[in-house]
């Protein structure tokens, strides 16, 4: 049986981080080496962390990362590496560099280049043309990165016409919900329709604004799943491919008609990498990891659930902080935030600050008390009465004779805000910022108040999702971990007496729906509407989220759960009259 | 004598504001209709307003600017009409449809589409393929759009080789220091390379961190200017252009040699427009602007100080807001806002807060004092004093035998920006802030402070040039606007006895050509500290500029005057381990 052992190194490199992430891509050939394997591959811009955005238009940044190859080259001996970086030519290229026996090979260079969503490769690479495949004894490989592998007509057509029995795709490929059935979906099909192995291989870790999940597959030339790396954590996954499977190649069809390769690239070469006889005997049968067809990603809200662990503790770690603060109120948005942190950091590096007004109910405090002792981290309390009442003493007589309005219950969580940012200040600690999405996105969160921070966890999850995500956090452990009462209660602000979230919103379970159409999939005022919602609710809920764009601007990153964030993902003026309705 | 009257209409659409874009298109046709001109021009993107950013993935969006067009499309009688709109066809393309007798005669793609900068064009666009001229009688155009200007192989050397006589190239160009210059050199050296007259129309007004110019430019085929839209104001520019002139055609040669055409387009096309008898006959004289050659564009002060007017204006206006509040230190940054503020919104939109603390000393109060009597501005003040000294109360117990530190002097910036936010709040007035780029770089500003606020009218100026901005002020005006102590003192934050700024920063004019290295030329420690900086210097510099990324994200947008602004314009990784030293 021809076999080919390949270890797809599933890490999680920094990004800027050169020397980092060298030695952790130096470590993982040893350990590839180890087992055997024939090729190790590494993800994505693997060298400089991804996405580097701007760092890439520095000189110097691209020099220092052609140099940290070169200090990988030098540990590439009898294994084939496969390692992303940033190649110069005349322009810059996003690349796969090939190393064997401490010589650069080949550099594949990044085909079709994502400009959209979060994603900005227009503005720094140009496209590749070339598309080869290795000839390594008596089989054949074809590389290619990420976006590359959702074109049909893409290198892998003109890669598995010139021989290539097994793909390597390497990817940085951020988390979205539902994103992993269907890239496995995809895969699968585009595994199947070339008579391929095709071996996915995806970056993990968090940064800024996104989470990448790992993930990685390797999947059979029938198109089925024959290994499967972690989800949300690194991995060395090393599996022996048997490429006599691979012989009885069909002709490509796609959609039952055969088509012809259109990509913009040249047709493919081959290129000789002249591998030593010894190369393709050592098959150790230990470290190799074979998982059954029938293993299963997470579900759902687990994937969402460690999507924000690893994204806090992630943000946290390589930002350089050790603990983190949370102004804790007795509602769900902060207790589920205050869960996340403890999974992502540990109880000892978490601090809950509970800052109680006239407002606050005995309710909400004893919550607080009640989540702090489930996850057995510290509180400590700062009353906000006497800071408050010193405003408004101060504001007497400039605002002598007018009613009071949004703006108090402002200053009570602009007053928030400021005792948060005093403890980060004092303690160098990371104030965590509790809102959700669905606050977010109609703007129902203080500008400098409770939006001040350095991390919006949730920034990202609706609150029906926080709902969800609390019931599966509780059924997980097995206990009340978030008080049951925490989900019961109706939501509220608490800044004026008797206050309720729905004073001001629809309810959450008709919100969210609303906005998700909106936000996410661009529906205009009739098209939701259409829906079955009440026209003057889905008015009122767009002309929020319209007339907020502004507080967006200036909250902290969190973390991309959905298909599409604010941030980087949604780019939207402020200045903007247009009304869909 | 073979002439064309065109008229160039400067003027300033706001994103999203379909209906009111329309309306204005439609009064200045029948204004050019008026002046008796054959061709009417609008910039790019005049129907959406520049740029529409994500309002552009939005079906309805891009259909009723399609519907805005047709509107337009019933007001074009016995003129042509030339206006940028989106197109759409398989896909979305920044298009300039040329309209006459009601009927759309033809639409030109964009082709070549900046994805730099503060440019996301590929975003959202297709390239276009086609240059086509257009027959009008016995004379030929050729129309394109921005960018495709700037490439001397471009569409305009087709359009030009198939006999148009002019090129109207349509532009939505934002403006920083020195581009119209370097525009104006280029502009010359495409229409006397290719023998053409070039009618260069710019859009005008400000968008969120953009603000464009205008400064529209007729150019006759030698490369001379023969007129000049105004600058940073709305104009319709109407000038008989001599073809008789255009007829000496020279070969296009670029560089000395001969180039073939290499735009990625296919060889221009002619389309007939088939003008009414009396479509070229009338000529009247009135309305006819024609500027002499040596006719200079202000300088470069002036024109910065103008850009800040018409950025803060155009924000506030187009935000819907009317009065502006802002904290006046006595400082020369908040000064400089106050004045801008004033010279944009009028004297009585405009009201300083001062609020003192202990550190604030009597000079930097009476320069408060002494610059709203300048300005004839209000102030009112609101000492923060106890507010502070409640914040210190309640934190006695949790930072029980720590020495104060950044901690309390962040508290009173806050405290700063609670009370600013509070008067926003209660009479609705927009909060500017007022640091500087300068301090923006290195992070020398408290978020959530000073930093509080709705637009950063200084965000892209360095400190050096606050003050020559203050000098040319006071210089234009005759008299000390912003008192002359102002300037002569040292900076301060006041948030300590004795502060001051170089306790922790270098020099201003020091600093500033440090910064500009590293931010804006891209520059890496070597280079810098070969242009003959101090070496720790530079490296403490870089280093405070990459750990302040976080701040500059939660910042309020601001103007771009530079090459390079904070915002859209430079996309920095929060987490980032790159030092470049």
């Amino acid at each position: 049986m021809r076999t080919l052992r390949v270890a797809m190194a599933q890490i999680n490199p920094t990004v800027g981080d050169l020397k980092g992430n060298v030695s952790k891509i130096i470590d993982y050939i040893k350990k590839s080496k180890k087992a055997s394997a024939h090729i190790v591959a590494f993800p994505e811009l693997a060298v400089t962390g991804y996405p580097p955005e701007d760092l890439l238009l520095k000189n110097k940044f691209i020099e220092d990362n052609v140099n940290a190859l070169k200090k990988i080259q030098m540990h590439a001996g009898d294994i084939i590496v496969i390692v992303g970086y940033v190649d110069k030519k005349d322009y810059i290229y996003n690349a796969a560099a090939l190393l064997y026996k401490k010589r650069l090979i080949d550099t594949y260079h990044k085909i079709f280049l994502p400009n959209y969503g979060v994603f900005d490769e227009y503005r720094y690479f140009k496209p590749g043309s070339r598309s080869p495949v290795y000839r390594i004894g008596d089989t054949c490989i074809g590389v290619n990165i990420c976006e590359d592998i959702w074109h049909p007509e893409g290198p892998i057509l003109s890669q598995t016409r010139k021989g290539a029995e097994v793909i390597v795709n390497i990817n940085a490929s951020p988390y979205s919900i539902g994103k992993s059935r269907l890239r496995e979906h995809m895969l699968s099909e585009r595994a199947s329709e070339n008579a391929v192995i095709l071996a996915y291989l995806n970056i993990v870790g968090g940064q800024d604004e996104l989470v990448f999940d790992g993930h990685s597959l390797i999947i059979n030339q029938e198109g089925s799943v024959i290994a499967r790396g972690k989800q949300f954590e690194e991995d060395l996954l090393v599996v022996d491919l048997n490429l006599d499977g691979v012989k009885l190649k069909k002709p490509y069809t796609h959609g039952k008609r055969q088509v012809a390769t259109k990509h913009p690239g040249k047709p493919a070469e081959t290129i000789e990498i002249p591998v030593t006889k010894t190369f393709r005997k050592a098959t150790v049968k230990q470290h190799v990891r074979l998982v059954p067809r029938d293993n299963q990603c997470m579900e759902s809200l687990q994937e969402i659930y460690m999507a924000l662990v690893l994204g806090t503790f992630d943000y946290v770690r390589k930002n350089g902080f050790r603990v983190v603060v949370i102004g804790l109120s007795g509602g769900a948005d902060s207790s589920l935030v205050a869960s996340i942190a403890v999974d992502a950091l540990g109880v000892k590096n978490v601090v809950g600050l509970l800052m109680p007004s006239p407002y606050t109910s005995p309710e909400s405090k004893e919550d607080v008390h009640a989540l702090a002792k489930n996850l057995r981290i510290k509180i400590t309390e700062v009353p906000i009465n006497t800071i408050f009442e010193s405003y408004l003493d101060s504001f007497k007589q400039p605002f002598k004779g007018m009613p009071s309005d949004v703006t108090e219950e402002n200053l009570q969580a602009r007053i928030r805000g400021n005792v948060l940012m005093a403890f980060s200040n004092k303690f160098g600690w990371l104030v965590l910022t509790t809102g959700n999405k669905s606050e977010m996105s109609v703007g129902y969160a203080t500008l400098y108040g409770d939006m001040a921070g350095g991390f919006a966890v949730l920034k990202d999850v609706p609150k029906t999702m926080v709902y969800e995500l609390i019931n599966w956090k509780n059924s997980k452990t097995g206990r009340q971990v978030i008080p049951d009462r925490v989900i019961r209660k109706a939501p509220t602000a608490e800044l004026r007496p008797g206050q309720k979230d729905t004073d001001t919103l629809p309810p959450y379970h008709i919100l969210d729906p609303i906005l998700r159409a909106y936000i996410e999939d661009d529906k205009c005022f009739k098209e939701i509407v259409s829906l079955g919602f009440n026209a003057k609710c889905v008015r009122n809920v767009i002309s929020m989220v319209d007339r907020s764009e502004y507080k967006r601007r200036q909250s902290p990153p969190g973390i991309k759960i959905t298909q599409r964030a604010f941030g980087r993902d949604r780019r939207f003026p402020i200045t903007n009259k247009y009304k869909g309705y």
